[in-house]
């Protein structure tokens, strides 16, 4: 851990002209902490802002357009939420990067880019930070407020469901339920609503499964093609990583998607048998012990066999 | 609200030779919360044991076989978990229907039928409840115990997902993962494992699916045919009901089962906008706002073309 959230919260009632920062490709977390953090400093009568995130999916915009700064805007102080690295700031925000007055965070491998950083590793998300720091700062949570929180913490735990998840992501939830939050119309929104696209994606992606190893591998290959024909965008593409590994008895889910360059994209879903963050070590990839990825500049045969080899090769107790 | 925590854990701690039943057609909250009640009266020196439910499933038969009573048990003291009404005693153990000692439960149309009754409408659980009686026993939560609740709480919540998810529902899970309960990996075993059989009969189910009213019904059709083929089981089955109203734009998603005795299972599952029990009263079946039921006895054409007339008319604002 990194800072306290006393400090956080003293620094943040002290700025003004405040702009909020979230990573690129944003996820509920980002956006949902952001959303919060910003709305519990306006109600502190502070100006307070969102900085615009041209990757932003349909799913999040309503929770970061409205509170885009005026043109001409000039930021007194800076913050990051949920920004593992300088470089997931997203890039036409790039002005910033070196000059972050303050990241709050839930990634252990934060070092800490800012003037004054709360990095909270222990954290399921970091949306769970920013409400420490709301209540810190004296801001009740309000059911607006709240809604951020929420979304932040469910999204980043698929719902309290992921093993992540902790006695303190459920009591922050409870809280947020209190303030009068409607978590059952959210989850409904973002984990039982399923786009006709990703319906027939999914489809897809189990009629061509295969699987290594008496069952224990199981590959999918989103191709382009099919992406094309469904018309399947990002958003309806999120989580499907996790499919494969949902089959019993699957151990590693490995996920390839065709990228437009000719790249492809691979996602790795393991259950505690395995070490996935291991797996993407040996391609050039990285991330968390069940949750890892990579891109491999090459096409989706040859990718397949590199993972299939990179998953026999840490079964056979091998690292990177 | 029927009776008090502190009376029915009152009434426990005076009890000797216990024997808990669950429901028909048992599912994860009825065992979840019959093992941790077990395990506490247990941990009091009490002789407790779980009536064997012959419907019992592979997913929940460890919670419930190792607790059985031995030949020739003579119990003083019958307490129900989660059985709404006598109806849902299992058929063979008739002869303890009309002589409950104690009644817990959190349906609201129990009217409490056991000397002592104590039945908590507002829980999306009955595990919560039993989790308030253990604590008011004077009993401490440890992960054998904790289990049971938090296997309760989730399976009735959809792993907190769903709206009758409330923020006690969180605290009490927040308690379960401080006593050790490995969250995760009962979610995973719980939620994110699908079978084969399971896999193929949802890829059935969208390839077969129709929609009316602009889709905003949905009406799924699982085959005789269909469960032969996959050889697909009631816990294959499970919450299989919940899929079509996951497409977006559906408000009404109908699932419709053909039974071995030519009847056909009905499933309603709505959004906010529509009340399933009013459609399902229309057709002589029952049960809550967004969920609801009925089985007709009819071949499942005759039932599909009830069933679309049975929403319309409530659409059209008519109750039974």
């Amino acid at each position: 851990m990194i800072g306290t959230v006393a400090r956080a919260a003293a620094v943040l009632r002290s700025a003004e002209d405040i702009l909020i920062l979230t990573h690129r490709r944003p996820d509920g977390d980002t956006v949902g902490s952001a959303n919060a953090l910003c709305l519990a400093l306006r109600k502190l009568g502070k100006k307070a802002f969102l900085a615009p995130n041209s990757e932003i999916t349909r799913r999040y915009v309503r929770l970061l357009a409205p509170y885009a700064p005026y043109e001409g805007f000039a930021p007194r102080f800076v913050v990051t939420v949920d920004c593992a690295d300088r470089t997931m700031i997203p890039a036409d925000m790039a002005q910033y990067a070196q000059h972050i007055d303050l990241v709050i965070d839930h990634h252990r491998s934060n070092e800490g880019f800012g003037a004054e950083n709360l990095v909270m590793g222990q954290r399921a998300s970091c949306a769970e930070i920013v409400c420490d720091v709301i209540e810190e700062m004296g801001v009740a949570l309000d059911s607006s407020i709240a809604e951020g929180i929420y979304i932040g913490a469910s999204t980043d735990t698929g719902c309290f469901k992921f093993s992540n998840t902790t006695a303190n992501t459920h009591r922050v939830a409870a809280k947020c339920l209190d303030a009068g939050v409607d978590g059952g119309e959210i989850n409904r929104a973002l984990f039982e609503t399923k786009s006709r696209a990703r319906y027939e994606i999914e489809g897809m992606l189990f009629s061509s499964m295969r699987f290594y190893r008496d069952g224990k591998i199981a590959v999918a290959l989103i191709t382009r093609e099919a992406r094309q024909k469904t018309g399947a965008d990002w958003d309806d593409l999120d989580a499907i990583a996790g499919v494969p590994r949902q089959i019993e008895g699957v151990e590693v889910g490995l996920t390839l998607t065709e990228l437009e360059n000719g790249d492809t994209k691979v996602s790795v879903r393991t259950t505690k048998e395995v070490d996935a963050s291991a797996i993407c070590a040996l391609v050039g990839g990285g991330g968390h012990l069940r949750a890892a990825g990579a891109t491999l500049h090459c096409d989706s045969a040859e990718a397949i066999r590199r993972m299939i080899e990179a998953t026999e090769r840490v079964y056979a107790g091998e690292t990177a």
